[in-house]
C-alpha cells in the first residue's frame, strides 16, 4: 500500500539497463532515473563454460608470478643492429601488429621515410616512398625481435637501444632512446632538424649514457619505476618523476667517467628537458616482463597489446606468438594549440606494454596531475584503476599507489574478464598527427576495442580444445 | 505513529555531541550511536562578536594577497654572519619563541652545545654548557633576524644560509643548509663527526651551491614547491621531488662553473643521498611569505607558529612582534629502529613556517606517501587538509593538489575561525630525542594547543578596543 501511494506521492523514477544515454535523456526531461552499467553478454561469453577454469587459473597465477616478480636492469645502452636480433641490413621495425606499407598509417610512414634518410638508404622524402613502397624495405614488429618502440615505434640498425636484463628470468628486451616531444620522428617527422637530433642522440648523447651505465654496474629500473608511482607519475603518459629520479641515478657516473664538463652539460640538459625521456626505458622493462609469459601454456592472460596507427592487436600467453586485430580506434584527449581531433591520427605504438605490465593507465589513480595532458579529471582517473582491477587477475607487489592505501596496481589483464564483463584495457597515449612529417598534436584516453579479445577467447577454446584431442582426452561436447 | 514503531523496531540510535570517547563505548557495548564533532564554544568565541568584522576582513584579504602573491627566489648562499642583521659575536639564534638557557629543551641545549664548539667558542661539551649557562651567550629567536631554523633552529655565525628574496613584495629570509637525518646539530646532536659535517658544508657544499646559484641568476622557490605538490610532496616532512627538482635545476650551473668534476659529484651526492635538503629552502621561501603581513594592521591571520622544544608561539599578524605561547605538545608518530615515545622531546623547530604559509601539514592530501614517515593513513592527510580549510581565509593559488581536483591548498590560519570552531593547526614534524647529543628518534603529527589563539583573540579584543579610543571613537559598549 505504502509503496504504491509513495509512486504517487514522488513519481516514477526509471531504472535505466544498458546504453547510458537513455538514462541522460530521461533526466534532461526532468524525469529521475538510475543508471545501471550493464551491457548484453557477449556471444563469446558462453564459451567461456567450456575452459578448463582450474588449468587456466594455475596458469594465470604463473602468469602474474611472472609479470610481478620481473626485476629489469638496465645494463647497457648499444647501437640497435649490434644487440636487436634479426635487424638485418633493408629491415626496418615498427609499432604495433603486423603491416604492410600500402596499410601503414601517416605517422608510421612518415616514421620510416625518416629513418631511411637517416640510414643514408635515401637522400630525399620521395626516393625513400619509392623504396617503401617497391618492396625494398622489409617491415616487421618490434615485437618478434626483443624491441619495442613508442608511437610509430621505427627502430632502424644506427639508432641506439637501451639495453634491458631481466635479472628474474634471464630475458633482456630493447627500446630506442625518447627523442623530446612535438615534432619528432617517432610522431612521424621527418624534416632535417628530426634527423640532425637524431644524429645527436647517436653521436652524443647514446654513447655518454652508455658509458654511465657501464660504470654504475646498473641501473635498477623496477624500483626506479615503484617510487616514481609515489610522485604522481604513471610511467606512460606521465614520467617527470621517473626522468628525474634517472637523471639523479646517472649524474655520480656521468662525473666519474672521462666525459669533459661540456658534454656531460649538454648530455643532462637534454634529458632534464623532455619529461618523458624516462618512457623508452620503461617500456623496454615491460617488454622484458611481458615476453616471459609469451607461449605461457593454458594462460588467459593479454601477453602483447600494441597499435600501429592502423590496426590495434593483442597476444594472448597461452596462444604464443598469434596476434588478434582490430581497426585501432581513436583517442579522445588534450590538443596543443592549432590542432585538433580532426588532426588525429588512430592510437598508435608499443607503449601500451605499460598497461600489459601493470602501469599507465591501470595505475592512473596514482597519477592525477595527468588529467593535464590526457584530459578528464582525477576522478575518472581513480574510476580507470578501479574498472581495470576488474579485467586483472592480481595486483603489483611492487607498484603501489598511496592513494588507494597503497594498494598494488592491476596486473595481468585476463581475457576471460575481458569478454565476461564487457570491459576493456584503458590506454593513455600520446596522439600524433594523422599525416605524415607533422608530429606529435595531443594526448588521450581510449579503451582497446573489444572484438579481438572475443576472437582471442574462441581462438583460445578451439586451441584448448585442439590440444585435448591431441592428448586423447576429448571434452563430453 | 511510524516513528514510533520504528523507535522498537530498530532500538535507540545515541547521537553523541562532544567527547568521541561516549561514542565509542556505545559502539563497543554493541549500541547504536552517531558521533557529532561538537566541543562547547570557547569563552574567547564569545569575544569575536566585540569585533570589527569588516575591517579585519578586508586585512586578511590583503594578508592573504600578500601570503599568496609573494614569489621567492633563491638568490644566494652565504655566511650567515654576513647578511643575517643582527648575528653578532656571541649571538646564537634558535628556533621558536624567546627561551633562556634554564628552561631550554634537552635537543636545542645539544645543539647550542654543538654551535659552540663549531664555532670554537668552547673545546668541550662541558665548557659550552658553561659558558651557555652562565650568560656568556646571548640568545635569541631565528624568527626575530629575519631567519627560520629546523628543529632546534640553531644558527651562529659561520654557518652558510640560503639567501632567499621575496620578488613581488622586496624582504629577504635566511636558513640554514640541512645536514641530513638522524645524528644532526638540529636534532640536538654535537659529536665530532656532526661537527665535520658543519665544516664539510662551510667549506665545500655552500661555496659550492653558492656558485652555481649565482650563475643560474637566481632559482624560483615557489615554482619549485609548485610542482613538487604535484609530485607527491608536501614539502615540509617530505622533499622527495622537490629536493631532486631543486638538483635538476643546479646542475647545468654546476657544471658550466669552474668547479672540477670531483667536486661537483661530492655536491651532487650529498644534496642526492638527502631526501630532506629542500626543506630549509623552502622553509626560508616560507619565512620570505609569512613576513609579509608581520604588523599588518586588523589583520587576524596567523603571522607565525614556531616552536622551541618548550614552548610553541604564534605571532598574530595584526599585533606584530607579540609572541602568544603555550607548552609544546607532544607529535604522535613512527620512531626509527630502537627508539619510542618515551624517548621524544615536546614538539620544536620552525618549520611549521610551512604550514604558516599553506604547505606542510595543510597540503597533506597531495601527498598520501607520507604516511609511511609520519603515522596515519591516506584518509587521515586528506582529513587533515580538509579540515584546515574550515580555519583559514582562502586558498593557495599556485599551490594545488591534484588529488582534490586541483583545489589550492588551504592558507592564511585566521585566529577568529580557530577559536570559533575549535581547531587547530596541524604539524607535521621531525621528532628529536628529548636528551642532549641524541637527535632525530622519528617523525609524526600533532595539532598546536587551543589556549595560544584563545589568548591571542583576547589581545586583538583588548588592542582593538585600545586603538580604537585612541583614534576617539569609542565603541558602543
Amino acid at each position: 500500500m505504502s509503496k504504491s501511494k509513495d509512486l504517487f506521492v514522488s513519481g516514477p523514477v526509471a531504472v535505466n539497463l544498458g546504453l547510458e544515454s537513455f538514462h541522460r535523456s530521461l533526466l534532461e526531461q526532468g524525469a529521475s532515473s538510475v543508471h545501471v552499467d550493464w551491457r548484453p553478454p557477449s556471444p563469446a561469453a558462453g564459451l567461456l563454460t567450456r575452459l578448463d577454469g582450474t588449468a587456466i587459473d594455475a596458469a594465470n597465477a604463473e602468469g602474474l608470478r611472472r609479470l610481478v616478480d620481473s626485476r629489469a636492469v638496465l645494463v647497457d645502452i648499444r647501437p640497435a643492429h649490434e644487440v636487436v636480433p634479426g635487424l638485418d641490413e633493408g629491415v626496418i621495425l615498427h609499432a604495433g601488429p603486423p603491416v604492410t606499407w600500402d596499410r601503414m598509417s601517416g605517422p608510421q610512414r612518415g616514421a620510416v621515410i625518416g629513418a631511411l634518410l637517416y640510414e643514408g638508404l635515401a637522400d630525399s622524402p620521395e626516393r625513400a616512398e619509392q623504396l617503401a613502397a617497391s618492396g625494398g624495405v622489409r617491415f616487421d614488429p618490434c615485437h618478434h625481435h626483443r624491441a619495442v618502440g613508442p608511437m610509430a615505434g621505427v627502430l632502424s640498425r644506427s639508432m641506439w637501444v637501451f639495453v634491458v636484463h631481466n635479472v628474474t628470468f634471464g630475458n633482456d628486451a630493447y627500446c630506442s632512446l625518447n627523442e623530446g616531444l612535438g615534432k619528432v620522428l617517432r610522431f612521424g617527422a621527418y624534416s632535417p632538424d628530426v634527423i640532425e637530433r637524431l644524429r645527436f642522440l647517436e653521436k652524443v648523447l647514446a654513447p655518454a649514457l652508455a658509458e654511465a651505465v657501464r660504470r654504475s654496474g646498473g641501473i635498477n629500473v623496477r624500483n626506479l619505476t615503484a617510487q616514481a608511482l609515489q610522485m604522481g607519475d604513471e610511467c606512460h603518459n606521465r614520467n617527470v618523476a621517473a626522468t628525474t629520479l634517472f637523471l639523479k641515478e646517472l649524474v655520480p657516473h656521468l662525473l666519474a667517467s672521462d666525459l669533459d664538463k661540456g658534454t656531460i652539460g649538454e648530455v643532462f640538459r637534454f634529458v632534464a628537458g623532455n619529461v618523458h625521456f624516462f618512457l623508452n626505458l620503461s617500456m623496454a622493462a615491460c617488454k622484458a616482463a611481458s615476453d616471459t609469459i609469451l607461449g605461457l601454456r593454458d594462460s588467459t592472460l593479454m601477453s602483447t597489446m600494441a597499435r600501429n596507427g592502423t590496426d590495434i592487436g593483442i597476444r594472448v600467453a597461452g596462444l604464443g606468438e598469434r596476434w588478434f586485430t582490430a581497426p585501432a580506434g581513436m583517442p579522445k584527449g588534450l590538443f596543443f594549440p592549432g590542432f585538433s581531433q580532426d588532426d588525429a591520427n588512430p592510437d598508435l605504438g608499443d607503449s601500451t606494454v605499460s598497461e600489459v605490465a601493470g602501469i599507465g593507465g591501470f595505475a592512473m589513480a596514482g597519477a592525477p596531475a595527468i588529467v593535464q595532458f590526457v584530459g578528464g579529471t582525477p576522478a575518472d582517473a581513480l574510476r580507470h584503476t578501479r574498472e581495470m582491477y576488474e579485467i586483472c587477475t592480481g595486483r603489483h607487489k611492487h607498484y603501489k599507489m598511496p592513494v588507494l592505501d597503497f594498494a598494488g596496481t592491476p596486473v595481468g589483464v585476463d581475457i576471460r574478464k575481458v569478454v565476461s564483463t564487457g570491459i576493456t584495457p584503458v590506454i593513455n597515449t600520446g596522439i600524433a598527427h594523422r599525416n605524415p612529417g607533422v608530429g606529435q598534436v595531443g594526448a588521450g584516453l581510449l579503451h582497446a576495442p573489444f572484438a579481438m579479445f572475443e576472437e582471442a577467447v574462441k581462438a583460445f577454446v578451439e586451441d584448448q580444445n585442439r590440444f585435448e584431442d591431441n592428448r586423447g582426452s576429448p571434452k563430453g561436447d
